[in-house]
């Protein structure tokens, strides 16, 4: 299953910025499984400014965690 | 009960995810303990994509706590 | 008064996660301390499925602080 | 001014709760300082089932705060 | 520029929570630069409970950063 | 790309503010990646006051991730 998560560790913070929009991506298809309901409700989720504030929240706290298991990629 | 939390730490960040999507359920059915009213919320819950981003935070913060817990599988 | 916090620490994570929802429910009667208005209140709080979720933050964020009290019951 | 923080030490975790609830306050005098007004908007603070759940939140991160502040009154 | 941060260390909790308030702000100021526009919605923003109950959990973020950033003022 | 995230290292507190606000801009970018659907909710975007409040949050929590990579720029 391509949607699982095998660390939280990366080369870059770009990379781990990345890992926090698949991590945030991936509750909603755990809670959602089926593709199609997904569908019929994306222009729902992207179509509407609060809701994208609220993801951009989400991501927000992924990366918090990314970040400190990279030890915020000071030594790179 | 199948839905005590006996340990934070997991073997690998996949399972610590699955087990932040089941502590974040677990809130809602210690909130909510009738199966039946679970169910006929269940519709609200999942077609209205603002929940669902709500409900990807609430998987972000408890993902947050077990990858601390797990020193975010570093050593793995 | 039976509601008063008297330590963070607890033997289990499960111990610990009821705690958080205890916390979590002691801001309500604290805003709110007459009895009667949150009784009315109640199927506002409870049948609203917005409501639940950000309910289940709320634990969420009081069951990581709880966590790093009890140094994540690693030692459990 | 009675509203003044002076430290965020307490004796016991319930001083600590205390504490964050009135920290969760304080920002709300500050942002809008006339008494009047507040004592207006006071019936749609409290008759508000999503707006108590979103204090208690406040009341959550501010508790979470005073705990690190406090080592989570382990010694005591 | 006024509105410029220089350093997250305060003397004392008092100090870093108004500091806390003005982070809070200065993100709505860096997006709507216009003043005009933060004037007409100025009665929206501090006219609705709900808003202002969010308002207050961004100072609680803020003063979190804030009081790590001193140390919780242990010192003092 | 000039969206990239570099590092999470910055000179001053000011410069880890204006990082923290591209960072919470970087998530809508990725979520909806064509500007011409993006530039259409702009004025949903800062025409409504719960939504910069939210927005504020979201930088809030990324200046809390950049203020601990920098060791909250305390030898600075």
């Amino acid at each position: 299953m391509s949607n699982e998560i095998t660390s939280l560790i990366t080369e870059t913070p770009e990379e781990g910025y990345q890992l926090a929009v698949q991590l945030s991506r991936k509750a909603i298809s755990t809670i959602l499984p089926d593709p199609e309901s997904r569908k019929k409700m994306y222009p729902d989720y992207i179509g509407d400014a609060r809701n994208l504030t609220h993801a951009s929240e989400v991501v927000a706290i992924h990366f918090h965690t990314i970040s400190q298991a990279n030890d915020f990629w000071k030594n790179k």
